[in-house]
C-alpha cells in the first residue's frame, strides 16, 4: 500500500503537534503556515514546505486545516492561492477548525463541485491531547472519505466518531461546548458558593465528585484552581468563540438555549476583562468579581 | 459491643429503603411516620413503632430524620411531641433531609443546648441508591459524633464524607445540585440543538461523552430520554426545591450564581407546567416548548 500523502495548514498550538504526530507516524507531509517560522522544526524532521495552501493541495491526497474561526477557514480555502485553487478530484479535505456547521456545509458543497470530499473534524482534548495524540475527533461527512483517511486521523486522536453528514462534526463540537461551558460555570459557582457559605471548597468537591455531579471538569479543574493555577488548558477566548457559534447556530435553526446564553455572557465578560488568555475554568474570576470575594488558594 | 439503637422518622421514597437497610444490618430500630401505614412492613420485619417523634428520640441512641423541606424538619424536631421533647444527653441526631445550611446550623445549636450532637447528612444517589445502600452521604458536624454512628450510616450509603462543621453537609448537597442542574439543562439544550441543526442527538452524545464533556448525566440520561422515558429517578420538583435552597443561601451569603439562577427558573417552569413529578432530565420539555419542537424518540 502506498503511503497517503498528507498536507497540513495551520501550525498553531493545536495544529503543530497534530502535524508532528502525522509526520512521526510515517506519512509524507507537506506544510504551509501564515507564519513560516512555526514550520521550521517540522521541516527539519522531514516535512516539505509549500509556498501556498494551493500548492499544498495540489501535491497531496489529504489536506488538513486547523485555523481559528470561520473567516480564517474561508480565507485559506477560497482566498487567493487557497486550497480551492489546488483542488483536484480525489483530494480529501479535513478541517479540524471549530467553525459554524453551516459554514462547513458550504465548504463541502463548494469543494464537492471540484471533486473534493470534505470532512469537518473538530477536536476536543486540548493541547495535551494534541501532543499525546489522544484527541477526540468528531467527524461530519461521507463514511468512505473517513475510511480513506482514518489511518492518518489515528495519528492525531484516539476516539474518531462519524456523527453524520457534512456539518455534523461541528454540531457535535458545539454540543460538546454547551456541556463544557455549563460545567465550568457550575464549578465556579459551586466553589465560591461553598466558600461563602462557610465550607472548604476542596472538601465539598471531594464529597460530591463521586455522585450524580460526577464529571471530568470536577475531576481535574478544582485542584488546579485551588492551587492558584488559571493557565490554559483551553483558553476562555476560544470558549467564548465556540459559544458564539452555538448561539448563532441556535438562532439560525430556531432553538432556545437559555443556559448556554448566560454561560456565553460570562465568557464574553472574561474576554472583556482581559482574561481571555486564561483557562476556561478561570471563569470563576467573573463569579469572584460579581460576589466580591476570591477563592482561597492558601490550601492549594 | 452493644448494638446502637436507632430511630427513623420519615419513611418516604428515600427514608423507607434507608430504614429498611439499617434494620437488615441488625440494628434495633424504632420508627415513627406521619402516615403510619408506610411503616407496616418494617414493623413486620422487626422494627418497633413509637407514638411520636419524641417517643422515638427518648428510646434510641441515634435518631434519623428524612423529610422534605426546611419547615418539615423544623416541625418534626421542635414541634409538638417532636424530637426535642424526647432529647437526652448523648443522643445523636442525623438529618438526611436536604434543607438550608443555616437551618441545619440552627438545629445543631438548639439541640446542642439539650446535649444532642447533630449531623446534617443529606444524600445523593436517588431511590436506587437508597434501595441498594449505595448512597453518597455528605456530612456536617463533629467528627466524634460521625464516628459513633458511622456503622449505622454504612448500612445506608457507601461514600460517607465529613465535609466540615454544622451545615457543611447541606452546603455540599447544595453545591452538588448546582452542578447536577447545570448538566441537566446543558444536556437538554445540546440534544435539541443537535437535532434542530440536523444531526442525530444519540450520535452526537456518543461522540462527546468520552471527552471534556464527560459526566454521569451524559452517561445515563440521554438514552432514557431517547427511549421516551422521563420518569424519575430524581423528581424535578425536588430539583426546583433544592435550587431554591441554593438561591436563598446565595442571597444570605452574598454570592452571585447567574448560571444556577437560570437553571432554577427552568425547573420552576417545569413545576408550573405540571411536570414536577417527572425526572429532572425532563427539563428538556421546557427547551422543547421554547423551541417549538420535540426530541425524536422514534430511534429510542
Amino acid at each position: 500500500m502506498q503511503m497517503i500523502k498528507a498536507g497540513y495548514i495551520g501550525l498553531g498550538k493545536m495544529g503543530h503537534p497534530m502535524a508532528a504526530n502525522i509526520l512521526k507516524a510515517g506519512f509524507p507531509l507537506t506544510v504551509w503556515n501564515r507564519t513560516p517560522e512555526k514550520a521550521q522544526d517540522l521541516i527539519q524532521a522531514g516535512a516539505a514546505w509549500a509556498e501556498s495552501a494551493a500548492e499544498v493541495a495540489a501535491s497531496v491526497d489529504v489536506i488538513f486545516t486547523n485555523v481559528s474561526d470561520t473567516p480564517d477557514v474561508m480565507e485559506v480555502v477560497f482566498g487567493l492561492h487557497g486550497v480551492a485553487e489546488g483542488a483536484h478530484p480525489g483530494l480529501i479535505f479535513v478541517d479540524h477548525s471549530t467553525i459554524k456547521p453551516s459554514a462547513s456545509r458550504e465548504i463541502a458543497r463548494r469543494l464537492g463541485d471540484l471533486g473534493v470530499a470534505c470532512l469537518d473534524a473538530p477536536v476536543s482534548g486540548g493541547d495535551i491531547g494534541a501532543i499525546n495524540g489522544t484527541l477526540t475527533i468528531m467527524v461530519g461527512g461521507e463514511e468512505s472519505a473517513l475510511e480513506q483517511v482514518r489511518p492518518v486521523l489515528a495519528a492525531e486522536g484516539k476516539t474518531i466518531t462519524l456523527v453524520g453528514g457534512p456539518g455534523s462534526g461541528q454540531i457535535a463540537k458545539a454540543a460538546n461546548q454547551i456541556m463544557v461551558a455549563a460545567q465550568m460555570v457550575a464549578e465556579a459557582e459551586l466553589m465560591i458558593f461553598a466558600q461563602a457559605a462557610g465550607a472548604d471548597p476542596s472538601r465539598v468537591v471531594a464529597a460530591i465528585r463521586g455522585g450524580a455531579a460526577q464529571c471530568w471538569t470536577l475531576d481535574v479543574k478544582p485542584q488546579r484552581l485551588l492551587a492558584g493555577n488559571r493557565q490554559p488548558g483551553f483558553k476562555a477566548s476560544l470558549q467564548a468563540k465556540d459559544l458564539n457559534i452555538v448561539l448563532e447556530t441556535a438562532r439560525e435553526t430556531h432553538v432556545a438555549v437559555p443556559g448556554t446564553a448566560i454561560a456565553a455572557q460570562l465568557f464574553n465578560a472574561m474576554v472583556a476583562l482581559g482574561a481571555g488568555e486564561l483557562d476556561n475554568s478561570a471563569v470563576i474570576g467573573v463569579i469572584e468579581m460579581l460576589s466580591g470575594q476570591s477563592l482561597d488558594t492558601a490550601q492549594g
